[in-house]
């Protein structure tokens, strides 16, 4: 019953992308500890870019400058 | 001071059934292990269908097939 | 398909006690949104006093001095 | 490579101050633990007053009584 | 830059398999959202199997009974 | 009444270390956002360098090739 949460920033990822991020996770906890996918649970958090820091700045800032 | 996390898909949960959840969870901590309600915090994180996965799917995609 | 993440000091707390955390979270959760109770997570951290802090410093600390 | 998690309640915070609390928190890892900046991420979460409890209700409620 | 947490029960990942999880989950991101695997972060947390609850129950007391 | 949640690899920092870090990021929400220091928690989670991946592979195996 593993449970996974996976933090992106919200740019765009389409639910597509989103399908297969669960799905690959649940597969990989199933071939790699034998887990039950059916109690394996995936939350992803799509994150604004003003709220994630990565070097002391925002992501809106970084991005900005590259 | 206990810390509660208490994560739903986005659902329709009421602003009473938010505030029944809060003061349940609470006066759990008190009951149980005699902790202070003033220094207890509960936060309720609702994710969208889309974004939680279980069994593989999204709760989108289960919703739909059943 | 909730899922309740609770946070505590690493205090003592009991595996019976453990237990009446999980099972009353779970019913508050059945009882208040109608969740599954089958698929109903409940994770708890107890955490060292030490690397808890509240009003600047550590639980430790303010055990210590009151 | 620390991963910090601040979470405060949605009322107004501004991209400036949100700037300052990323900046503020890197620079304090770097101080006190030597930790490298440009691998050290900030994640705020804002969460709505509904869904923040303490004392055993929303700050919703507690912000409409006093 | 993403940041994937884990969470499964501590009963006996092995180092290898814990290096499978974190190589297949930032695989993942790479091929399905095209991101950085230098800045993939991936934390995974091992819990005691009395401080997991499913079913109203911890894991402890449904593996001695099953 | 923010919580803060600090993520670090379990390498050796020291009680005092840990209260700067609590000290530090609570006077940065008093002093960013006018928050209540009495209300502010911190929890530290030192996470085992087997249980930290970044770049696709574990920090022990980082540490051990660098």
């Amino acid at each position: 019953m593993p449970f996974v949460n996976i933090r992106i920033t919200r740019e765009g990822a389409t639910r597509e992308q989103k399908e297969q991020l669960i799905e690959g996770v649940t597969n990989l906890l199933v071939d790699v500890l034998g887990k039950n996918p059916k109690t394996t649970f995936v939350i992803i958090d799509e994150v604004e870019t003003d709220n994630w820091g990565v070097g002391g700045e925002s992501v809106t800032t970084l991005r900005a400058r590259t």
